[in-house]
């Protein structure tokens, strides 16, 4: 009786994909628009896909307020309405989804514990998604 | 040359998340105002995947039409336009998503043979999905 | 510089169509499966739509937060996660979705006055909306 | 035979809503976490209304490609993957949603002539839309 | 107590635009790829928006089962998959969104008189819409 | 660091599901009003889906415009704006969307390298879709 059990979430963020590494030739070969001196900014939905056994007595997966209270504190209240780039997780790591996806993925994995963890799913705009199952198979 | 075919349905439906063999305050305590006594609702929106070997002469995987008739049959007819905990499959068993997956999936194992089920996904609102796979790794 | 600001809040809710006035045959005739002896729900979708002109010294036609206190206190907070037939404000109301919007219309226009209310639009399903503007023409 | 005729776009940018000319307090009072000293950002959609009569012989009330043309030279060529703030449009106006719209309005009521512009629909969110009508009242 | 409806319906149709009367060259610069000689498709959405004062016994508008016969038998069962030139009702009309917006305000005009007619919308892809008032001033 | 990159595009395209091996009985039982003779269209969406490594430098799984690039000239200069049973990829081949995805897949097989092709998907309505991961199991 595993069950998987999907949440979205949606956060504002803004970011300029460059890296100090590399010259501005390459910066802009690489990352196009992506790459303006002062950055653009998404509206990113969070999908986050847990699994486990149905609890025969409440008929649920796992609590979701205890999912949201994660997701609220570590994640939407530390990339929410920031620059990602001014943040201290960005530092030396260029803030593509990808590495977004990646750094979500670690946190909850982290903080939390009552299912498993299988993917997590990051959608930058209506046109492009990320999805990160920490280096499994995606299910 | 396997293909998956997914298909989706809507329908509407109340429920009460309230456990009988539970105090009130546990049952306030696990369900909050998903407790509330008169219950509440969703449109509920069902994928159903299946799966199979695209037929040379036809192009399909199977015929949809059969789906339907059965969807519609077994699923809407029996779950649309209904207070789920009023339903006599619902006695002793908590009318979560997670339960009422349950049920379509193995509904749907039992009645529908054209093609392979892989896996039903039932949106309970734009911000929680459940999936349920038979026990098997989701796919 | 008069601008209109369109605002969307999600809330579920139960109903059963029926006018305990008309027969039995005529509520069945009236409602059909709405008409359900123990009633069905929905994912509502509400949009709020106030205009105004833009402040100068803000940018904005009025502090959102404002409007959200409102619509949270009064609106999701009195038919969120409720059957709505069990509500005093439907004793002897039948609770379709024009008799609920025209509610909501109601209370916003009492209770919010930080810019212009224009219009109330309610989304029952995916295939169905209702508008109330107070009796004028919808803008 | 006046029709009207809806084309929608899409760009990302970033923001912070700040006001120079006001403390600090005030503007973390009024804008909240939008006042973020390092902006956060957005994936805006543009809904452009116009309208005219159906040309009899091409059935079309105007080429789109002409309204397309504008669109992206005016409008994402100039605010699409960049930070509001840092643009010289913005030069002492806050760059919020209304004032974004109210821009893009008097952009296209400037350049567009093909057909009479009626509205602009600026979705900042899923949750905010502004729509800005010259002033007159919207349709 | 007036109120608006919006019901909204989904049909899939194909079409090449192309005026016999103009030359290649005038059909392939004004319609583009559209004017491709085989014709190409989309899955038209459908809003009807009619108005009226709430009746008191029901609570509703109108009977939609009434607006859903009509557009089934008149509109979809007409113009659902088909291609739009082949039919009797584009003999000498290109079949453009913007004719065909105009030939279901008609339709409708002439076949529903359960409430108001006061807005057909007709949206031929996630981009373009086009909506006809009957002349009128849009609501 | 494995991750998954999903990029969507759209194109309108029209076919006929016919196979001139049948008879008109069995073609008019197979496909119903697929099978009308004009044909019909529709707005396909396309979901790619590719998998690699997180580049350290670069912070992506590979280059999106490299995929955009082979996706227009490939797949959308192809099919958009077409009816599918005059291109010759579908001669002798019934134009279903189990053989256009089977198509797209097996183009994009031959012509992408820039990371692992896991799965195309190609939404015909918002009712239907099709899946197809090269005869392996779907991730």
């Amino acid at each position: 009786m595993k069950a998987y059990l999907t949440r979205r979430y949606w956060f504002s963020a803004s970011h300029r994909l460059h890296n100090d590494e590399l010259s501005e030739e390459e910066n802009r070969s690489i990352y196009g628009k992506c790459n303006n001196p002062h950055g653009h900014g998404h509206n990113y939905a969070l999908e986050v896909t847990v699994s486990g056994h149905v609890n025969p007595s409440t008929g649920m997966v796992c609590d979701l307020t205890e999912l949201d209270s994660v997701v609220e504190r570590e994640i939407i209240g530390c990339y929410g309405h920031e620059h990602l780039n001014a943040l201290p997780q960005f530092e030396g790591v260029v803030p593509t989804s990808e590495n977004l996806a990646l750094q979500i993925f670690d946190i909850l994995k982290r903080k939390f514990h009552a299912a498993h963890l299988e993917r997590v799913k990051l959608d930058e705009t209506s046109q492009n998604s990320f999805q990160f199952a920490g280096g499994r198979e995606l299910r």
